[in-house]
């Protein structure tokens, strides 16, 4: 049948294709005869939506005595996963004896060739508030007299990064570790399947701004920080009302805002600490704007932090998992990195003592986690094929050992 | 009466009370007996109001035959006064033999004295846009790699003035007049209305960037061009789904906006001529760009030109509003300037050959233009009295010349 004998199969949640967020939330599905049963967060799913993937799946063994909750709520990634750590915390009994966990939220690296993703980077979301006058001023009435707090954010932003890229806080490529690529490049440039001039094209700029090699683009994309200003804006952060007060008609023009707001994306790789780059960041804001010697404040503020992730390319796992793709697609998959963040998957190797499977199902092209996102829908039913063959075999793979 | 003997005042509109917008539009009341009526603009008034003020009005002599209408549209200044300048051109008739053109938009310099404005500052509203990739992209996958337009962005903003306030752009200093406090300094000093501490405390920031001394103060606030960067915006100017794709829950920190906007106020002062100010900014924009040497393209946008004003002092209506002032609140009023501007002043004048009389009524500290706007009520009682005598007096003014 579709699923096996039922003997060898371990119980699990129902597989089920669903746009938006990976394994991000526990649904409040109440589960025959279990005990305490999860709450569901309440419904923020906003447009648009996350990736395209296959649901993720906690592959428990041997089989629990009820069958597992469907581990998804779609949205919530794009939320933060607010409270999926202490849902899981709350109900480790239900993961007890997990062998692995599998994740489908990452890409291939092109469009042609199947990959596993054997690291990601981590993310530090912070932003930059300079505060100035008790209130907004008039630009005609008191323009030109003060320091503005817009003006003072855009010297210090634009301290943080050069026109190539480049970041300028010092100490933020310590700890980089070397090698990062050599996994990747053993069987990447034979499968012709990423060139500089077709991402360069895909992403739709005119110039790169990393080397002059694809090894030298993956490098910048996978293996180093990046440091990205994804948003300014006038206000306050704490301010609710910000944009009330000037948001109207073009004498828009005319107010000076009294405080302003950047927001930061900083990528980052192992073996870096972020709370080591996050002092860097503090004290090359302090020292930036002490430069500036006005009379306004700043303060960096840390908003949430989501640490790299590494697979153990020697774990029986990870070799399952080529095998298994290798024969749904007839190709041998590409080892891939990823410059994007999972903060859940080594939080869930840590609480569940089971190592990740990171399984990409989309092409690079799919405009993940970005509006008209999509997905082939071949990718999709051998992504499905895989994820089956995986929870079948992963006992096996365990035993063998 | 009221009006005085019906024969010796000019018939004008009603004489109203209204918060928001001076001289800015030109109501839709029909007139009976006058031929062609304007049409009213479509109201668009949005919170917050403008400055408070009396009506502003256009006195003219003779009498015409039929009553003027009402010239106050609330909330047309802060929507551009639209129209304003087609809607008196089409019916120049009704304004035939104007006198004098009475506005009442501006502030005094402290709380006590009532003053007169003498002069204005004129005003650039212009943006300037870097456009980068395609579409916008993801901080995790795509950063490092491009020069981002926000950063770029953030270069060339932090490019325009220096951390005193000063303009950075070369030739902005080019043509300013001197002498241009003379006036205001014969009287101002005495009255003890304005002071360096007292402003700061006012407008609430902890240091001043304009010099030692009240008049290095005013010098600055009035009689020299400032630049303000009084917003930053992602996404491009004209994508009206721009703020759709990702303004949604905390991951807004993933994406890369494709495109970003600053705005840029700029007040200029007598003799500069908005043309080559345009010009120089253009010029210093691109050179700063182009030092960057990203692939990423910028635009400079002007969105509106008010130019500077000036009274003529020798003028008789200047002599007899400064009497009138004079004798209705018993005291010698101040002549002051103002950094802001009142793009309709020179318009008017030009077109109707009669000059603009600048007779502010609020005090500096009621927030004019801004949230929570206020008048005294003495002041506008007051002012609604100066403004009855200057109509009164302006025949006898004109045939004293």
């Amino acid at each position: 049948g579709e699923h096996g004998p039922r003997g060898h199969v371990p119980t699990f949640g129902s597989l089920q294709a669903a746009s938006c967020s990976h394994l991000a939330g526990v649904s409040g599905h109440e589960v025959p005869g279990a005990g305490p049963h999860l709450s569901p967060p309440a419904p923020r799913c906003v447009p648009p939506p996350g990736p395209l993937s296959l649901c993720s799946l906690l592959c428990p063994a041997p089989a629990p005595r009820t069958p597992l909750p469907p581990t998804q709520t779609p949205g919530e990634e794009e939320n933060g996963s607010t409270g999926f750590h202490e849902a899981v915390s709350a109900h480790l009994g239900w993961f007890e004896g997990s062998q692995i966990v599998i994740i489908s939220n990452t890409l291939w690296v092109g469009e042609r060739v199947p990959c596993l993703t054997y690291g990601m980077r981590g993310m530090i979301s912070a932003s930059i508030e300079v505060h100035g006058p008790a209130r907004d001023l008039h630009s005609g009435n008191e323009g030109g007299v003060f320091s503005e707090p817009l003006a003072d954010l855009t010297k210090v932003l634009a301290s943080l990064v050069d026109a190539r890229a480049n970041i300028l806080v010092p100490g933020f490529y310590d700890a980089v570790r070397p090698g990062m690529l050599d996994a990747a490049m053993r069987r990447l440039p034979a499968s012709h399947e990423f060139s500089l001039e077709g991402y360069r094209a895909q992403i739709g700029v005119r110039r790169l701004t990393a080397g002059r090699s694809e090894w030298d683009l993956l490098a910048a994309r996978w293996c180093l920080p990046s440091l990205s200003v994804v948003d300014v804006r006038v206000g306050s952060g704490d301010d609710p009302a910000r944009s009330a007060h000037y948001r109207f008609g073009p004498t828009r023009f005319s107010v000076i805002p009294r405080a302003a707001v950047g927001q930061v994306a900083i990528r980052f790789v192992p073996a870096q600490r972020p709370e080591s780059l996050v002092e860097h960041l503090r004290a090359h804001v302090a020292h930036e704007f002490a430069k500036l010697r006005t009379g306004n404040e700043i303060a960096v503020k840390v908003h949430s932090i989501g640490d790299w992730w590494e697979a153990d390319e020697a774990s029986p796992y990870t070799k399952l998992a080529e095998r298994v793709v290798q024969e749904e697609w007839s190709t041998t998959p590409l080892l891939v990195r990823e410059g994007g963040t999972m903060p859940v998957a080594r939080k869930l190797e840590k609480m569940l003592g089971a190592p990740v499977l990171m399984l990409p199902m989309g092409q690079s092209s799919d405009n993940c986690h970005l509006a008209n996102e999509r997905i082939q829908r071949v990718n999709l039913l051998r992504g499905k094929n895989v994820v089956k063959r995986l929870l079948m075999e992963a006992p096996r793979a365990k035993a063998a050992q």
